[in-house]
């Protein structure tokens, strides 16, 4: 299997990649560029909600892989993204109430492929991110997923917290992952849920918080603060498999 | 905190090295050093069971921090090793049965370092690990640790299906995590016990799953072959932290 991550260079190619309905995870443009082509680009850019980083010209030399950036480089998906819809539509295929993984921010791109990884082999029907700081479906994610960005789908929203309202309409219940919460073997996580994991560093954000139906937490005896965001993932996931199951 | 990784360089360096007890983890030759120094250099690593690796000059000078190798480099422990009794006495103070995780080859650094902290967190005594070929206590170890390397003790022990077999004498069950093994949430996992987790790539080595009582499987619902190793680890430890509180 091959994993590729692209960078497009230059205006025209970039203003392409747009109009053709290429995913761009995110766009580069040089520091005080404003004419004709870059702003038909942030005019499309925006149409997209695309992320957009203004950056030196230094910064722009180095991601640059032909040397022709000409102030504007996109980074496009190594995958495509799904949409939430069609991940719903994956569980009532199988037949299974729908089981999500949300993630809010997590930026490493080993986490994020380890956690795709644990979605796959919990049986989750789909992970979804948000559009903002968080990484997009790199190599690197494609490869720590050791293959499960083939067979699950990840969908990328603007608005995490959003999403979760829009999914309880839906029927689903929102579990957070946080230390403060409920020990998880206490909640009754079956039925159709979406697990939500908060970021390496900050967990998850308070906006997102406020929208979860409850909060769980893994019994911690040690010594030190947190478990590496995978493995909490991992944790959680396998408990209500396990809930699931009985 | 600050992690250090030690490189010792040069004959008389390594030799002192070894005479003081340092715990040495790689013993790097240059290939058809036959001299004094070295054959001493290499007597004493034997008595130590260090592992000994022959190179060309070519690596020697690319792990080289000084550039005066001298034809040996030992690479040190960024945290000294503890015993296997320090372990099993950690949980006799605590007054708690006995918990340890034994990785059968963990070779990825960055998945040790997550082990280690789920061990912490997860309230496990301690880590056993085989001397051979496996990673060691490194500073990458040390830092995805997120410091839970100064709290859990690791014992690197020459034979880990000896060590199963003594540890049995004192009244500790041994776990197996295989693919092929009973569902983790069938078995009983409470009581002394040690977690046996494998490699990356090949699990479980077969003389060491033989000696373990049980054989535990992480259920799998998705297209892909397995979980990350210190997912999987988390998600058996965590099934053992469940059973022994309920």
């Amino acid at each position: 299997m091959a994993y590729e991550e692209f960078t497009i260079e230059g205006r025209n190619a970039v203003i392409e990649a747009f109009r053709s309905g290429k995913t761009i995870d995110k766009l580069y443009i040089m520091d005080g560029c404003q004419d004709g082509p870059v702003m038909t680009i942030k005019r499309e850019a925006k149409k997209q909600d695309t992320l957009v980083k203004y950056v030196a010209k230094e910064r722009l030399d180095q991601i640059s892989e032909t040397g022709r950036h000409q102030g504007v480089i996109a980074i496009a998906a190594a995958y495509e993204y799904a949409e939430v819809d069609d991940i719903l539509a994956a569980a009532e295929e199988k037949g299974e109430a729908p089981f999500l993984f949300l993630l809010d921010n997590i930026e490493d791109p080993h986490n994020l492929g380890a956690i795709i990884r644990t979605a796959n082999l919990a049986g989750a029907h789909g992970v979804i991110i948000p559009k903002n700081r968080a990484v997009g479906l790199t190599a690197v994610v494609a490869r720590t997923s050791a293959g499960a960005l083939n067979y699950t789908p990840v969908a990328k929203v603007t608005n995490l917290a959003k999403t979760i309202e829009e999914l309880k309409k839906k029927g689903l219940w929102f579990v957070c992952a946080d230390m403060d919460g409920t020990t998880m073997y206490e909640l009754d996580l079956k039925g159709p849920i979406g697990l939500v994991i908060g970021s390496e560093g900050q967990g998850v954000g308070r906006l997102v918080k406020e929208k979860c139906d409850m909060t769980a937490s893994i019994p911690m005896k040690g010594n030190i603060d947190s478990l590496n965001a995978s493995v909490a993932a991992g944790v959680l996931a396998y408990e209500i498999v396990r809930q699931r199951m009985s």
